[in-house]
């Protein structure tokens, strides 16, 4: 699993920084999460190719995490792209794309699929294999989602030395990997756990920007490996954060802390402060494991 | 009068060019012509105050010349502008911000002047006691105009020693200065030409991007300071200049000789050339007095 920050601030696009955009890879998959103005720049220079984002899921529709998103559409139709892109967001997405499009006269080649969101509750909005994505419902200033990309869980692992001491034929391998017990010929029944490893630990990273703290999202990110939090502010603004429903440093340590996440990354920094320590300095008060995203940035899991 | 480009390429936005945008500051006005995505990090790369816009020319409805509008209208917001904003553009402008303004819960405290344009004549799109602009009508693949930036004449210039020596009160000056000729008390008329100097030369700007080769437009733009005319191709794309309908170098120099210009200013390049000077030198090759636009240069006429 890997993490590209393409951009963590927030509010406008300044000349060092860029507004929320990352992108997830996964089991092989690319996932575009956010696509606030800029975004295809950033793209480009941290290296990721066009044509392998298939999947674009957008929290909410202020601009800081959606003006890009226009943009990259009308690129991939200039680069002749072909393969369906998947749009994933609050409903009034179509509507905004769809409106500059005709109104520019310029209709993709390619199919534009929309997947507006509405629900308040956690809803499967992508689904295949090997992943899994489902939506966790936001509390900020309008409808907004988190996401919640989860691995698949997958085969068990033979255990090669005891599936040939009990000289079982091939034909039978993908049933033990799918958990099954072997009757053999001599009517011995051998458990599946003598014949398997556990299959390898599946990953899974919660993105959760922008939101006001909101410990009822605590179910839905559990024991995740990685928690992407925002925290727009530091304790010094805790008042202000609760008014424009946004985090503080500490409020962002304390939901990763009370949902026992692996790891927690923050962002979405308020252009205010001079630097974005102070955000690790407050949020190591409360849980210990703490990374700062920063534009151009990843992150190995 | 100073030119300032933001941007002068054509499409997409790359890591180190962008669409197009520019900023010309006339008699202490400042107008921002056409806002490609990425415009307000340019703005404030090349430390122009954001304050100081307070007018938007939009040519026509193709992204690289409007997509980051949505953005810096919004950047305006945050930062508190209470100035009013005047946007002039094709209609359907005011329906794509307000739309993005609308599902993002934000509205600004400060005035949206949207004034939309579907007229195929030249028409005045603003006016003050200084400078006049009018729309240039082009011919591309949407409804398109350019824009014609004219200083007005100022006052004649008192000639004091002429004044002085007919001893003139001075409640006379500013009649003087408007052109009337004088009555003495001893019943001489003092022709005007005798008191004054001819006023400033006014200087004259035309935008023009996108369009094809269009002999139509010359009367518009007949004889101005500095025309900035598209260049999207060279020589070897000429045919694919008139299907896309868009200009080669050498179009917008003979454009450029027809009209009698004083400077031509080149851009809007495709991206897919190496180097910017071939359309000098083609251009070279029919007119004599080239410039070519490039991002983050400024023009002092």
């Amino acid at each position: 699993m890997n993490l590209t920050i393409l951009g963590c601030y927030a509010a406008t696009p300044r000349t060092f920084t860029n507004p929320t955009s990352q992108v997830l890879e996964i089991k092989n998959r690319l996932f575009l999460i956010d696509c606030g103005e800029g975004t295809q720049v950033q793209l480009r220079k941290n290296k990721i190719r066009f044509s392998r984002i298939n999947h674009v899921f957008i929290s909410h529709l202020h601009g800081d995490h959606f003006f890009g998103l226009v943009g990259l559409v009308s690129t991939f139709m200039l680069l002749n792209r072909i393969t369906d892109l998947h749009i994933y967001g609050p409903k009034g997405i179509k509507e905004i794309i769809n409106l500059q499009l005709r109104l520019s006269n310029s209709w993709p080649n390619y199919g534009l699929l929309f997947h507006e969101l509405e629900s308040k509750e956690s809803e499967i909005v992508f689904e295949d294999d090997k992943v899994i994505v489902k939506t966790i419902p936001l509390k900020h200033r309008v409808y907004t989602n988190g996401f919640l990309f989860q691995e698949k869980v997958g085969d068990r692992k033979l255990d090669m030395n005891a599936v040939q001491n009990y000289e079982i034929d091939k034909c039978y391998y993908q049933k033990i990997k799918n958990g099954k017990d072997i009757i053999l010929d001599d009517g011995r029944v051998i458990e599946n756990h003598k014949l398997t490893f556990d299959p390898i630990p599946v990953k899974s990273y919660a993105f959760c920007s922008d939101t006001v703290y909101d410990e009822s999202i605590i179910p839905y990110i559990k024991e995740v490996d990685v928690l992407y939090h925002e925290s727009t502010f530091l304790d010094s603004e805790e008042v202000l954060a609760g008014k424009t429903m946004h985090s503080t440093a500490k409020e962002a340590a304390t939901i990763a802390l009370k949902a026992n996440v692996k790891q927690l990354i923050m962002g979405h920094y308020s252009t205010r402060y001079d630097s974005i320590e102070l955000f690790k300095e407050q949020a190591e008060t409360i849980f210990p494991n703490i990374l700062l995203a920063d534009d151009g940035k990843s992150f190995e899991f």
